[in-house]
């Protein structure tokens, strides 16, 4: 694989890093080939933690800034490699979030001398469960590495600011049922036609829209996978749905679980991976100032992002990136090149 | 793994074979003892096909038997290895259908001059599509192995006779949506939501109990297997539901199709396997004489077996083996000791 060229035009750039695939849990190759690019730059420290990678100046300035972005997709959809049409970048994680990341490294590499110091971090499993995300492995093994006044996010935003984040809450419903030759099925209780119901509610589902610290959010409660069956003779004896619930950051994770519970009364629920959300926190100091010198309306942000873990670190932080964040999983995802390069030049300006 | 010993009680034989695991497609150490086993015994001529062994006398007979059972189970449910207790051998396979073999492979070694002439057959896949079946790789390769005036399937009838077969179809039912990520659901369209209608109808499903040709028969409509799901954040775009419909012998394969297709009007089907049921066919002469030697009263066949294989060829066939049918591909299934034995010597006695 050719190194990374981070001089080169962020959109450039951009496209090289969507043709490096970087599922979830398969960071490694693109890990290392941006370790190797921050190695270059002589005005980084860089360190790697797993295939995390984190580059920081150390100017002595009086504040710092983060900048972040994580290196991994989820599961191809026939989207490799990437291709350029009627001004956008398409491919597996243009939008989520490669051109994010691309303008984090080309910062990293042309600002030398940035009024705030930087830290850049370049993070493996943010779409995978939680405790897999690299930010949390650096938090558990050097968090000093990820002190900041203010953390900026490159996630998808329309290269608008997104504040606060939905919180997550993904859980596993198990129906039991007993086994039965599919010819006497009379004889078994069905397991799969057991779930239908559990389907029923997800579908006559209305979540909530509400608002929260003047920013208008919207929930949802969505099956993500279903499976069940032994063999092709048999009546199955358990099915198993996992169902995520994206939640306003008005309700905490235990508020988020009741209600879940509330929903699918009736049924044995086990959590597999939960991220509270976090409120706008748009009158922090240190937010209010990117905020007045971008100049744009900030907007309530409905995916969890890693917004919420620096939240919770007292870090301000809010997402700012290229790409329209509804377009984030499609098969069809693409970030519009004008914004890759209006987020260079912004976060550039604020820098300098 | 020690040879087998035919000439042991059909009972220890039975449990032995238990012990040896041979899920569909895996039958190959199986098959390889019971061949070496049969060449050992000096009035059978044996051929191996696949994964399946043919054995048989050649004295000039007026009539021949053929006289068969499957080797392979369907997938372990933490029953391995067998037990005995109260009287019954339970294990993996033990009623569907190893005892019926060990009293077929029993028979084998131990009648050394039949009054008809034998084809005992000991095959692979039945547990799976019917395109696997070891049986139709016989008739696919030396169709002249399988001739016979009368077969009879030592299928568990709970040591009486069932005659006929009820056919099986196996649909897959695909129901398409549109991915999005799951923060954002409203923008995608969830596929497994949409599967709960076909799971409120299989539920909701009353199958038909027709009487054919004197016999009381029982269908149904079941779905085996269900799978849905791309990642733990993503909105899925296909959910695949596999149905298996059971239906009595006075239908068709093709109107069994079109009865499924009405019950899931508005959703693409496409056939995964099917086999036809058979008709009782007590009326035919040696079936009958067959009936009337064990003495007992005929019952309707619920599954599939390949009677129907045979029926097809205009072979007549029945099922005639130790174990309660229904307790087939449940875990705790288990044969009566008592029925082993009874069953060999029913054979034994009409044989001699």
């Amino acid at each position: 694989m050719a190194a990374l060229d981070l001089l080169a035009d962020p959109v450039a750039l951009a496209a090289a890093l969507v043709d490096v695939p970087s599922e979830s849990h398969h960071e490694g190759e693109l890990a290392t080939l941006v370790e190797q690019a921050l190695l270059a730059v002589p005005h980084l420290d860089v360190v790697r933690i797993g295939d995390t990678v984190v580059a920081r100046t150390n100017l002595g300035r009086t504040e710092r800034v983060l900048i972040g972005g994580h290196l991994d997709t989820v599961p191809a959809a026939d989207n490799l490699p990437h291709h350029v049409a009627d001004g956008r970048l398409y491919g597996l994680g243009a939008c989520d979030m490669k051109s994010g990341v691309a303008v984090g490294l080309h910062l990293a590499a042309t600002l030398s001398a940035p009024t705030r110091d930087v830290t850049y971090v370049f993070y493996a499993c943010e779409e995978v469960a939680s405790q897999f995300n690299g930010l949390q492995q650096v938090l558990d093994t050097a968090p000093d590495l990820l002190a900041a006044d203010l953390a900026i996010l490159m996630e998808p935003s329309d290269g608008g600011i997104e504040a606060g984040c939905q919180g997550t809450l993904r859980v596993r419903v198990t129906v039991r049922g007993a086994r039965a030759h599919s010819a006497r099925s009379w004889l078994g209780d069905n397991a799969v036609h057991g779930a239908g119901e559990i389907l029923r509610r997800l579908a006559d589902y209305v979540p909530r829209q509400p608002m929260v610290d003047g920013l208008h959010y919207r929930e949802g409660l969505s099956a993500v996978r279903i499976e069940g069956g032994v063999a092709g003779n048999v009546i199955p004896d358990e099915c198993v749905v996992t169902i995520n619930y994206r939640f306003a950051p008005d309700r905490s994770i235990n508020q988020a679980l009741a209600h879940v519970r509330e929903v699918l009364d009736g049924y044995d629920i086990e959590v597999d991976d939960a991220a509270s959300g976090a409120r706008p926190g748009l009158d922090r100091p240190a937010a209010a100032s990117f905020v007045a010198a971008v100049g744009a309306d900030p907007r309530p942000k409905y995916g969890w992002t890693d917004v919420a873990r620096f939240s919770s670190l007292g870090v301000p932080a809010l997402n700012f990136g290229p790409g329209d964040p509804s377009m984030a999983h499609t098969k069809g995802e693409y970030a519009p090149i004008e914004q890759i390069r209006s987020c260079a030049l912004a976060l550039r300006e604020w820098l300098s």
